[in-house]
């Protein structure tokens, strides 16, 4: 095969990726090739803007590290990571809605008892955060592992400190014989996605801002159900209209409601107003294993 | 906008780059999104092929060095260098065509005079390279820039030594009044591209080899027209027919011809056999400037 002009090249890139043994991998390059040629021959770009195109994506790469995912920023950006979940969740009636993971997850977060303090002394204002892990016909599901993390009052997270610290605002509880968990942390924040990146510089040339409405993450999973990614939206929070990885959906905007002075519900007196948010999670079951990956 | 899902979440995206000031990157955003989109809503990728797609995009920017380049051998693995350059390139009749960058040049390479070795003492076949540099109707342009490089006896570029070392196999140098000029070097061989990377993964996963036919690069410029950057393949080698780039155009496969020992053409006395290529490059006229890019 020689001489490929703009006509003919898809085909010889698509004939040579065909003996791929894998027949997922086969059908996933074919895709990409067909894809990204169709993109190629309709934007035509020039040498210079291929040059920069292949420049984008090469400093997309070396801005990640082990605190840092560049990559996820940019799937999250383009909308590619709410859709990848969206393909991958149509979820049967009354099962939680998902959200993008995002890139600040941190695995094997410190395992708490419930009613701790996630905030370890960080100024904000303190949230009573609760919950229950239940099936979609509402029956509870103890043992549930329920991974949270949220930004600070400032909206960072711990990981973004320069500084190495031990982890705070992230946490691992285990649902009681009820599915029932609860917690102490402090209001999270809206904040800007890190764009001092690629993904800033794509953010400022497309005329978009980097915002995220306050949010805290949830990762819940339990042996037979699907694991559940999402966030709970604080109701009160600019962006929600506009968050920059198109995140939001109406069934995770809750109230976080504001409460006196006063006692908690696990006992703990308040001298000053706090915030409360409790949540129902509905986990889907898996269904029966289709294959191991 | 909230509550995207598989089937709205492309306009949602498209309506938020809509408002990218330059023209150009509007465009090229708005293209990019709907590809993108397509390809991920045909292929429905799970939760883990994604984070592997973003571990492979990370890693390839990571492999990226001063010396190594690993998106633009992703580039031209997937046929995409040469489809930018397809689209770039729709010559006029009688123009030298044109083929892949590649990742090997380096900026700025020594300027020689006429008949310099650049073999630098290296061992293998001499070869006398000589070429006329001209308009399509055949005019000498004199005073062109001509850079060539290419790889040693063993399928290997300078810049692939783990060693820093002095550039070999490379070198600039400026036509005559007769748009002439002529080198010695050693024979390139056929060569595999850099293949212990993310694209050697790729190559590996998709049942295709890595080799490149052996080839010497030109890359030609001269006030007023259009920079020629093309190789020039030899007939004897192996993997013309399949290069791993797909750069390969009938009219820049030449033969180097066999010559027994004797007088070279510029004099030198040869006490051992030696080939010999020749090519006429014809550059075409750069348009009346568009702009500035």
């Amino acid at each position: 095969m020689r001489d490929f002009d703009e006509h003919n090249i898809t085909a010889a890139v698509l004939d040579r990726v065909a003996n791929t043994p894998d027949p997922r991998l086969r059908l996933i390059m074919d895709g990409l090739v067909r894809h990204l040629h169709d993109f190629v021959r309709e934007t035509e770009p020039s040498f210079r803007e291929w040059e920069q195109a292949i420049d984008f994506l090469t400093r997309t790469g070396q801005m990640c590290s082990s605190t840092r995912q560049e990559f996820i920023l940019l799937s999250d950006t383009l909308g590619v990571s709410m859709l990848v979940d969206a393909v991958n969740h149509r979820l049967p009636e009354g099962v939680t809605e998902t959200t993008v993971l995002g890139p600040f997850y941190v695995e094997n977060p410190p395992e708490l008892p419930h009613g701790h303090d996630v905030s370890g002394g960080l100024p904000g204002e303190p949230v009573f955060i609760s919950g229950r892990v239940s099936t979609s016909d509402g029956a509870a599901i103890p043992g549930a592992i329920v991974d949270i993390w949220h930004s600070d009052a400032d909206g960072f997270y711990d990981v973004q400190h320069a500084e190495p610290m031990t982890p705070s605002l992230r946490a691992r509880f285990r649902t009681d014989e009820t599915g029932a968990f609860h917690f102490w942390s402090i209001m999270p924040r809206y904040y800007a996605i890190p764009h001092d990146g690629t993904v800033g510089t794509m953010l400022a040339a497309t005329a978009r801002h980097p915002y995220r409405p306050a949010h805290v993450h949830f990762m819940i999973s339990a042996p037979g159900f699907e694991k559940l990614v999402t966030h709970l939206f604080s109701d009160d929070s600019p962006y929600l209209d506009s968050d920059a990885v198109f995140g939001v959906k109406n069934s995770l905007i809750r109230c976080f409601t504001r409460e006196p002075p006063g006692l908690a519900p696990d006992g703990t007196m308040l001298t000053r107003p706090w915030r409360r948010l409790f949540h129902d999670f509905a986990l889907g079951r898996q269904p029966p294993a289709p294959d191991a990956s």
